[in-house]
């Protein structure tokens, strides 16, 4: 689908989809926890309502372009799987950090914040560690499985569907993605995680995608 | 669509999407009750959001594997109807239980609880076992209706709509799945029901389930 | 797409469908007022949510059959449009008040209430009128542009989209129907109407109807 | 797609459009703050489900007749890449301010409130202005992408979805539209705008809209 496109397309593309999803996380929290007035449960149910609304958006805006990775492990699995070339693989990745502090620092400015402020918030423990682990697992599983049987916007649906669930059913409130993680922890508000849980966090991602990889590469093999 | 999967894919299929299923259910009322501080309707609120998001993810996800059950009564009704073969509806049941306990232990475990823990939430009486009918007999209605004449994406939007509402119109919070309940029986937490309290409900369920599929098999016969 | 179906299939999916959607209406009010303790803005979106859920379900499962009406004014449009004959018309009406009775008295048997009491919610006033009147020529104006030019999944989502918008922005918390009008005045719960209050507002919605009903024949004529 | 259809047709479903996108955004607006009790985060949850769904019908509803603007951005947006005249943008952009004041005299009628009256909500500042430039861009830049490469059903998907998660995700709510802001300083409730903020909110609004068809021209171009 994307395979005309040049690197240059996909890379932008890839870039504002980051930055799209950064704002949407990170923005939507912030407004929420603004208004909720320490109702958590409603702030994360806006949080959650927003990320995955947002998801299906920029999947149906960016997928015909790059892919709609926004994400490392996604690029990572595609990688292992042949779905791109693993020198292709490295620029997503680094845009896709690029692009998440990008919209890290316009939620923040949008909401009368500094650019970047590293968050306080501790995020640790064998609880949120295996929540991240089963969240990347599901989100790697589903995006093969979909997206080798079905049109793109079952896909974006499937995503933004998933990732709304997941937020409430992971301890951890499902990060799934490493770029999320470290733009994450610039900014010390409702969605932020503390810089020294940052590692864990990502370690966990790739243990749960690489799992997803290699169990849904024959589970849904891809149709000749 | 599931004709040239083998039987071990369909059986993993299916086991995955029942853990995911139970995953979600639970772990998304814990995280809610945990959050909500009493508000009860917050909390339903946000179970029926993440249990209705994650249905339509897994359905698309594994509907071309498997056809999707993750329920018993599904898979009966398939079986009555000839969609599959009687031998391999049990071999269905029996991995939908499994699943199911895999899924509860991993959403207790997230959540820092013990793997398996009797719950003590009573759910009797015959408001709820009409309730349990009442949810069983649409579900099943639903999913003959809807996959003999719409695509994957339609099954996967209705029954995720479906569940959503129904949590909330019926009286017993529509488990409508045996093997659900089974599985919800041992977790103390907001989604859980006494185990002595099971056996009714699935008999509900049975009720609900074989009536649609009788009714159903007539209202909308398969094209020939 | 129903043309080929048997009157009697026709008359029992518009039976099943219109007690589905007075279940899914009165049910979930009865469980959202329960639970939300007084909160009135998140009963009512619960009800909308489960409301706007079911239909999508609702729809999708019975179009194919009856068109899904579900609607003595959807039905008269269709008759005036020459899209169903007045005689069965007629009988679709017949059936929808009477399912629609049905489904009131399982939801409020469900939740261990009386088969029927009548409804001492007062809603009557201009400005519920006018709601009535928007909430009616929005809807028939709908399902006119969308059938017309769209597949039954656009349908469904566009309906289901519809009504949960129209419970928050009509002042009357948008009925829309005569038969769910009729019904809901036989439960003295969230979503009940006073007796008395009834003919005004069934008046307003084949006012609203009719009107888009001409108006949308012109603007979105069938294609040829 | 609306090649063939007649002007006429065409204002007449821009004006539709624009009344009943306001009557959505105004009449929830009040309907949630009068019910919420001054807990905003509901509110504005139930005003951002309420206008996304909105959003999603009447998308469905008239993109097949006008294309489904009921934007003066968009609409200035689609004569730059030549898909529709610069003489019928200027019709389209009269129209849909007319149906914008419209449909705000109708969501204030309903609930017993004066036609018009100004708003005395202060909505201004940098944070908010640049809210209002990524809200445009964002809103333009989905429109291009997603409707140069996926049908309908998936423009009406996107565009409601991104309106959802924007009202949480900006700190101006996402405005977004000229027509909207103009319409929204005549009514003094939860969505209002003080007529004095208005003139900033559509500069920047016209600033992100023309930033982003420029940009999103080159990255998904036309397919020839």
């Amino acid at each position: 689908m994307m395979g005309d496109e040049t690197l240059s397309r996909r890379l932008v593309a890839e870039l504002l989809g980051s930055a799209g999803l950064l704002c949407a996380v990170v923005g939507s929290g912030i407004m929420a926890e603004r208004l909720a007035g320490g109702q958590t449960a409603i702030t994360l149910l806006a949080n959650a309502i927003a990320t995955g609304a947002a998801l299906a958006a920029l999947i149906l805006m960016f997928a015909p372009i790059s892919g709609a990775h926004f994400n490392p492990i996604v690029s990572l699995s595609s990688a292992m799987n042949g779905d791109i070339k693993w020198r292709h693989a490295v620029f997503y990745i680094l845009v896709q950090v690029l692009g998440a502090l990008l919209g890290v620092a316009l939620a923040n400015s949008m909401f009368d914040l500094p650019l970047f402020f590293a968050s306080s918030k501790t995020r640790t423990g064998f609880g949120q560690w295996l929540g991240e682990v089963v969240a990347s697992f599901g989100l790697v599983g589903l995006i093969i499985a979909v997206s080798r049987r079905h049109r793109t916007i079952a896909v974006a649906l499937a995503v933004a569907a998933y990732i709304t669930a997941a937020y409430w059913f992971t301890s951890s409130t499902s990060f799934a993605n490493p770029a999320v993680t470290i733009a994450r922890a610039l900014t010390d508000t409702f969605t932020g995680i503390h810089p020294a849980d940052v590692p864990a966090f990502i370690f966990a991602q790739v243990i749960g995608g690489i799992s997803a990889s290699l169990l849904f590469s024959w589970l849904v093999p891809r149709k000749s």
